[in-house]
């Protein structure tokens, strides 16, 4: 049966870890664990999930709602060998308690800090150091995307320092009747923002400073770089940095492709759970170079992107999977994360005069 | 290989009736044809469905693009049963012509004149009336919600007279980078609007008054209806209507399913493709009676609601099954479609005291 | 001076009603109150409003922001023959007592229950029975907005039987950055909704039904309303009905105002200050009748509408004007109040064959 | 009654212009052209403004639609010292040949290329350079933003090379109801964009690039701007030189102008015509200086902001005034730009600790 996952938080991040953890088949997902009592959990119910109650209060609601409750959230711990805890912030200072004294590892998603588990993962950057660790933290959508992104420029020489400038949605899709914005832009005053910072907690010696803001969307986030190269780099060189490393994939304008709704619905089309895109898209015919810096525009599916990357780090803590790409590469073939979403288009591009 | 049906327009709904198609067991996708040559053609050819071109300039566009080019629309027509002509306004008229010169049937969209297929089609109204017919127009989006719901109703006997107001979306996810609106809500100013005329194409004898307007949002519409009754009627009666009917399902706001957010939020979780919602979904904690009329506030999935209702359609054209029943069931099972999103809560309401 | 006017809340709606107080030349605005210490009170600042301190806790922030101030709340009150409260729903039960310790009379919100005051005020519908009380209740915009059109056409005797569906906006522009909602409307499960029972507070006799729901849009609210007339009516006649009333404006998609947007527009390019529009907008193009029944489209401009109503309800309860038709024409004028926004606009209309 | 005004054009630019130059005293408004008959032209009448039909087609139009017309667009050129243009794209490059037959001077908009004036034009840098020319170029919304806050900066010796990420409206308010965009982001595929070369127009040594998108609101812009120093740089040089130039202002969201739709609620508050910002608004708690770099947010109003400079402009093509200085000082004065949106405030800030 594999390693045994509990999933603790069956929000946005929750359920695609559960259904992630379902379909590798080096793991079980043993349960998932929540406080709520409302659709989403009848759903894990007909998905075969067994649901555990986080409190004692929400087994009462969960029961009055027709929901079989599995049991408590220590009893979910105890029968897992690790715990992906998906709990808004905050609720994560008791849990770690708790998952100490089951002697279960953690995985902890980006919203948690760096000290709370003591190491951030990015699977292409560091899946190594922790391997064993008894936890380890997902870094938040915006950091896997940037450190992606600039893992995979840095590890070819091209990255003297890194500007970005992101534009994040102002809620998720299914909470959107309730905390969104409408016909505005929300700039964040901390200047610097804290993703830059984050970024160095997986990529020590990157230098990279952020700006953020949000707007009147949901689907996602959409991040502007600008990368000073130490030496002036051609178009193709960055394309086949980006090309090389996991996880990161072209989408074209020039196919249809203009903007984050049709991105997503390219998801839909291709018939992506949710419509979920895993992988950091990168607009190819945005890249663009200028003798002294690399920019390029991303668009960041918040909702899904670290579900791959709290996957291999399961592996790495439990040591089942030494090798990162080895796990990558099992990760992606289980979910369907891929490289190229139209390889018509690819071959056109390659064989253009 | 059963009845050999081709779907001419790969659009909203040309994509999802190409989809389902290619799931029924007794029909053949024969082919898709388009004038586009941009992502969702690409996914046509990765799905394995030929694709023809439409025009001959769509055809050296295509080409030009990589994306191999089956034949000319005419011999996609030719070598088809049933052709479903799923391309906008306006192009439908030389297209019939067309048809008519290769003795193929056709299946229209809602967006044509009921005087072009000479028949108006919703599957669980009038199914056997389109038996062998050459044509017939499955009615649009709106038309088919307000025909299932006041067919289930009127079939019950409650409907005296029908008002409704249609708060339509502004346009569909894929083209909402240029075809939205902000901030705003647009009333028609067509009063009574034209969708209580269209619903009389299918049942002529209901005394229905429509209005409508559009707002900044694009997952589907949401209809207000008040129905009078010719006699004081119970809730139970209502819903008892309801759930005889097909594709007709309730959600519960008390459920976290509060706004059209939420439902579609559902629809990923439940893992439906492209997050379709192919039934009318009706608020059940908003329904009400007052001793004189029904109150119902529905939900309805634009981009896939007239799905099932055209695979019916192809069946009823061809005869290959007579009996509306059997092909609503049939075109239900092969799809997903249901009458209960959410089982354990349907539980839960038959055992509340 | 007048009668002394006192403002307490000085938010969306209480810092037009200061606005307004300043702009009668038979009333004084003696200051207003607040608990905030943003930009808003700055501005009051500016405008030269004395500015009071709702609480001791709100006192030391105005102070520490460097807003000057003139005094506490209690102090406001004694200094005034009536205080106009807009504050919060749930602040006003303590409040009350407050008023009446001082011996102020106090015009109420919409958001309060009618029981607090113990009169619903529509000026151009009850104006005589406020004449002389110690409080009374301007209701609410959605609530002003029905009762200025359902009471216009009653009068005319063209009501039998009134349905409305009213589509809400979602949150107010100066806090849409932090309350708003996101491609979704949100349909309220409470069906009638009270909006209809609120009207009754103001026109007993009337027989409504009203549905609600909310859009993402921030700019005001859509009516849709259909009224069942005794005996079949002509158009024209109900625009004479209309047009006879107050605070009722014909707009026309015929001259460019297709949607909400377009209205406030007409607002801004009429030098309205906020761009406020205090009467309810009629389309008169989307205005039909069909022999038994009259169909209407309003838009109303939250923010505003209850402005002069408020105005007027401060001349009832002192006494200083027994005459409704004489406060009206006093308000509107002060305030720029109009039945024609767009004069040779009607002169065509007048003289088209 | 000073220079002769035309302004052929009555759109969103357009309408702002004649106001503004009717608000001048050494500067009358002889009347404005458009081809348009809908309510925007209604209220130019409304205001007592002389209307002339661009085309011979539009004058049959406005006479249907009841509009006096004051003659044809060559008669309004011919009675004018100066024409604005404010046509949309396209439609200029006929008019340039107009205005030379005519002899009339002529300001264009930043929609045109900087060819068709052969100037590029911002008051506060290079209005000299304009004196006495036949025609001259206001510089679009984004690149008067652009160049007016780089200028001071460059000005006081702090720019070394600026990297800006424009975020765009989608559209205007008055036209939301066509052609917006909903739930999305569409990244401007031409990277660098061309407001960086644009801003060189007018500062020619400016080292800058540019990437744009635009995002679904319609309040403005928001600009996102890091300027590499020559040298380190503190906080309060930066401020010093925003403050020492014209129409830059501080907005502060420590005052609760958190986002765009607070401060264009701020715009409101202050009674200003339409909520227009003709200054650029520079978020004071979100500036940043880190040792090498300023990090700087702007809000841009691009339906105001390049209005005073086409009034100055005005002034330098006739030379009634020879003095950037004091023909800003006149413009500022006349319309209410102002340096400073909330006096108290600064007093708060210089008397802090």
């Amino acid at each position: 049966m594999g390693v045994r996952v509990a999933v603790n938080g069956y929000g946005v991040i929750g359920k695609r870890v559960a259904d992630a953890v379902a379909a590798q088949d080096d793991m079980t997902l043993v349960g998932v664990a929540d406080v709520a009592s409302d659709y989403r959990l009848r759903v894990a119910v007909e998905r075969g999930y067994a649901v555990y109650a986080a409190t004692p209060e929400a087994r009462a609601q969960m029961e009055a709602a027709g929901i079989p409750v599995a049991g408590t959230l220590a009893e979910l711990v105890h029968g897992a060998d690790v715990v992906v805890d998906c709990t808004p912030k905050g609720v994560a200072a008791k849990n770690r308690d708790l998952y100490a004294a089951a002697g279960v590892k953690a995985v902890w998603q980006g919203g948690e800090k760096h000290e709370t588990a003591g190491y951030s993962f990015v699977a292409q950057v560091n899946y190594a150091g922790a391997l064993g660790r008894d936890a380890a933290r997902v870094v938040s959508c915006n950091t896997t995307a940037l450190t992606r992104v600039l893992g995979a420029l840095d590890g070819a020489g091209l990255v003297k320092r890194a500007r970005a400038v992101l534009l994040r949605r102002a809620t998720d899709p299914w909470e959107s009747h309730k905390n969104g914005t409408i016909n505005t832009v929300v700039p964040e005053t901390r200047v610097p923002s804290h993703q830059g910072p984050d970024a160095r907690t997986v990529l020590p010696d990157l230098d990279i400073t952020t700006v953020a803001a949000t707007g009147p969307f949901n689907l996602g986030h959409v991040h502007f770089l600008m990368v000073e190269t130490p030496r002036p780099v051609g178009l193709e060189e960055v394309k086949a940095a980006l090309a090389a490393a996991p996880r990161i994939a072209f989408v074209r304008a020039g196919d249809g492709l203009e903007a984050a709704n049709a991105v997503i619905e390219l998801m839909r089309d291709l018939g992506r759970p949710r419509a979920d895109m895993w992988e950091v898209a990168v607009w190819e015919d945005a890249l663009a170079v200028d003798g002294r810096e690399i920019y390029l525009t991303l668009q960041v599916h918040n909702e899904a992107i670290v579900v791959p990357e709290t996957i291999d780090c399961v592996r790495a803590l439990t040591g089942i999977e030494p090798s990162a790409e080895a796990s990558i590469a099992r990760t992606d073939a289980a979910l369907g994360v891929t490289k190229t979403y139209l390889p018509a288009s690819q071959q056109r591009a390659a064989t253009a005069p």
